[in-house]
């Protein structure tokens, strides 16, 4: 991983960060920590007291009310992490403050409100960046690479998955979350695994395996997922929501030349041989699986801020991965293949 | 692997082979050379000349009509590794002559023809054990011991893939091969690592992308199949005709405790490490993947017969494979979700 | 592991086994049922009993004194697994009766006795080979072959270690047994894998580590010898008689343009995932370990007897090994570095 | 790798970097772009416009004399990038100017230089850490966790290994420099990863065999090490100064009760399958292998300064791990065994 080249003169990044959830005090840190082109200045979260403990131990302001990050002038981009549902309305309210902003996915929960978002970065001509951590993983971004290099030659079969490593509280989960929140990452390293293919259509399986009884509230938390691409590869997107070993999060690529993997779920180069046999340590969180990833998006947003450019995860790959999570959530309540809706241009 | 513990003082079962292709040619040399169980007295083929070719290589004596392997006195067990749609009827034939069978993938083409096979042997109280080789290759079968002794749980997702080194020649594949003849081994390897469960429905995709050219004519040489089972577990069944790097066989088994996981397609534990990086070595065909396990299932047929015990793949387990099979081809044909056809007691 | 090729035709070699301990037993059972080219048709061990066992239930006759086979006109091999100071007596007893022998390691425990057993085989024009398992181990050999075509340049650094999974009975172990038993594999290892160079020095290090009790009674249970070669290359061979985890054997040799390692004690490609992290079973034992190799080593031993060639491994490797092995002796008891000395011609 | 700890709302530690080679230019955009907690504020390289260079984009100031940095007010502690001959003198000067101090290994080079290095810094109360990288690397660190928490018992064979992925230019390089350069790093792994015990004695072999052609300027590039320990253990260390395939560090721990590893040389997750094989990336330099141990240790020593805490590494650690490596010269010198002179209380 190389250390970012932007000119270090130039000023870091000053970022409010809306949202001090757990992804969001991990995010914090890193821009607080790890981060040499980003200064954390604010922090808010609407919960009282939330927001000053990991403001004031990271030398940020504490706000209650994300309004004041759009409105302070030392805030020149917001990070979000907010819950869910609140993502687009903040990457509109952020980017009409004139605000670059990184959204967490999923950056909307429907496709009207994804492209008002996008609309709204458009219009206010700031960068959009979405939290697609694949892509800053070590592992996935060589895979990309060799297929981009053409050293497996043309797509023919992918497979992308996510398993988390437990489910605190299936009660407050939404019914949808394992398409629009989790399977979503797999939606996106698949399409930016297959470059310049599209997905056609899906056919969605889905159950509560996990935690059975809350099927009837609605909870789907395992689920996979048959996508169809126009380059004519078939790819599977597989989910669950309680993986007794860890994060799991891995990426296959079969072509016509060879085949490309990511991920193994390991955490560090050492092994422990007992009478239980050779044993490596597995991943107990996102947070530790993909440190090096969650750093790298945040360093890269930044650059990219500072640098003028465009954003390497932008708002319309965030659309195009939805449109498969939207295809999915209609496949399950269909039984059926569903199209999935292209993009608007 | 432990050497097979059956008396050895009890006489080798005395063999007849039908069919002198690639698989018969192997399994001929195995019975003759490795199998101590095993005596190999004659192969027949009806193609002049080419049993005499490996006969007598091997210290049998050659045969160009099947019906004269039933007709041996000399013969107690056939093995057929015949053309797969002659199958059926040569385990019916063998049966009512009175020989054990030891039949190749398929056993049938149709859930007729199968429940015929059966009921042959069944009548004649003869032995039949089917090809079903992931069975007795060490690292699935190590799966299916920890999955039975509940290390990982319930089982909910499951994955068993198939990928062939290349496709010699597509013109000579019978259109729905990669469902009857390649994919059957992991629909059997599905049922086996998911004990006590039945397949309930399969939704399968399936296309043309190793060589389009001749999926006019119906050949499909790439298929992604999910089936469900009746205890809730998602599998996912995936072939290819043509890997670039070997013949490639894996299952993934995940549960509420754990997964397991099996076959890795290196085929030695030699590293070598050049300016090219870290290699190790994939297979190059399943008879050397799968060496240990062509021996041991042949070994594991012979202890059958002389222990007069069941074998470990019964004829039943090839038809619950095939009407997995069958399922996935009206699943192509109509592009939905298809009931798999239990199997009549 | 390709099928041996010798002409099945030829009749086997009808073998008999001197001493039914543990690794004699294995050896009997393999050629009674893996090996094609071996009938096994005697076993002797001069224990009251201790023949009969084994051979009985491997369809051999027994015998109590090793006489016996070399007398008996039925037999035209023998496969010497007796207590290691009686194997070179009984390779030279084996020559003069005009019988083949393979000798398990070591060939014998002085420079004198070890020439003695190579001049009576040849003199008697008999084959004659030696134990030394690596040769057929598929990881090693494929290391052995990617040396053998220069993809790691001229080998500079090498390693081979022996790890036993415990020690049963320290009491009635000799006292240089590490280096004569256990570490005379790595040092046929490291002379095999460093074609065309010879021994010229060692620095041996041994402790008693494992039993420090047995120490004053001259048992070392714990080395590590260097070892310099007249091409340059330093090697390392280490041994333990007490691995908690299992049975280990690896090799790593270094070379100016790259590397190969083999070896790696896992027994199948079955991954365990659980809380505890991602697990793989190691070996429980040699034979467990070199189920492939120690069959391998004694079809080619058949394969040479019937075929009229030079054994993979002759007399010569063991007189190569042992001398490595003396020099080691010395160096424990002399602290310093020892000549190795040639083997005369 | 959490990130640290300490507070945020301390001001980070002021650092001035003295030396601008490769390392030193690692260390400083490391220092200035990744450490939360430090503040490059100026560079000294004597080269004229060598210091510049880096320093301007790094946004601190640029020095020819490194007695500035120790004259500067806004220096609060000195990172030793220097030449290694420099390194005792410059951490002397540096503990008089009352910087603390993280020097690059080796400290010294004579053992009266470290223990003249380590007084001064006694006698000036500053902190003093030393490069040693392992420490900080997850695999290493995970080994050491287990090893203190007697997850494989006592201590009985070591093994450590550096292999630089090449030699740029021979001639310049001192004479024992794979010692007091390279296995010094080997030296400190195996003291910190056998906890408690120290090196008795030392045997070292070394050679030139990748350079050949300046053996006669004292140049050795290749060198195995056996050092026995007062617990018993015996260890090796080997290094080479050209490996084709990369940079390559490796541990490995051996005790009565299991057996730990670490370091693989592999740099992603990514597996790429062709028809040449499966094949992982390895690494090509330190500063990739090491970039988390890298930015780990800066982050550690600036923790202990703002704490006022003892680093992790200490200069007591230099002078162990220097007096192994003096004893190797000796070891090579006599060849014969060689004390480990104690490092005084």
């Amino acid at each position: 991983m190389p250390v970012p080249t932007s000119p270090a003169e130039a000023a870091p990044v000053r970022v409010g960060l809306i949202g001090a959830g757990r992804i969001g005090v991990s995010h914090a840190t890193l821009l607080a920590r790890r981060v040499a082109g980003a200064r954390l200045v604010a922090v808010a979260d609407p919960r009282p007291g939330v927001a000053a403990d990991v403001a004031e131990s990271l030398g940020a302001r504490a706000e209650e009310d994300p309004a004041a990050i759009f409105a302070a002038d030392d805030v020149e981009a917001v990070v979000i992490t907010a819950s869910s549902t609140a993502h687009a309305e903040l990457v509109v309210a952020a980017a009409r403050a004139g605000k670059a902003v990184f959204c967490e996915k999923p950056m909307a929960m429907s496709a009207e409100d994804a492209a008002r978002a996008v609309a709204a970065a458009d219009e206010a001509g700031v960068s959009l960046q979405v939290g697609f951590n694949r892509r800053f993983d070590p592992g996935f971004a060589a895979a990309h690479d060799a297929i981009e290099a053409g050293r497996i030659g043309s797509v023919q079969l992918m497979r992308s998955l996510t398993r988390d490593p437990g489910l605190a509280n299936p009660a407050g989960v939404p019914p949808w979350t394992i398409f629009t929140q989790t399977l979503i990452h797999d939606f996106d390293a698949l399409l930016w695994l297959n470059p310049g293919a599209n997905a056609v259509s899906v056919h969605a399986t889905a159950d509560a395996l996990v935690a059975p009884e809350f099927k009837d509230a609605g909870l789907l938390d395992t689920a996979v997922v048959v996508i169809r691409f126009d380059n004519g590869a078939i790819a599977t997107a597989e989910a669950s929501f309680s993986a007794a070993y860890g994060y799991d999060v891995r990426g296959e690529v079969f072509g016509s030349g060879g085949m490309v993997t990511a991920g193994d779920g390991s955490t560090s180069t050492r092994h422990l041989l007992t009478a239980d046999g050779d044993t490596v340590e597995t991943s107990r969180s996102d947070t530790d699986l993909f440190a090096v990833a969650y750093t790298g998006e945040l360093a890269a947003f930044c650059d990219a801020v500072r640098g003028g450019t465009e954003p390497v995860v932008t708002g319309r790959d965030a659309q195009r991965a939805l449109a498969i999570a939207l295809a999915c959530i209609e496949s399950v309540e269909t039984g059926g293949t569903v199209d999935v809706k292209p993009v608007g241009a």
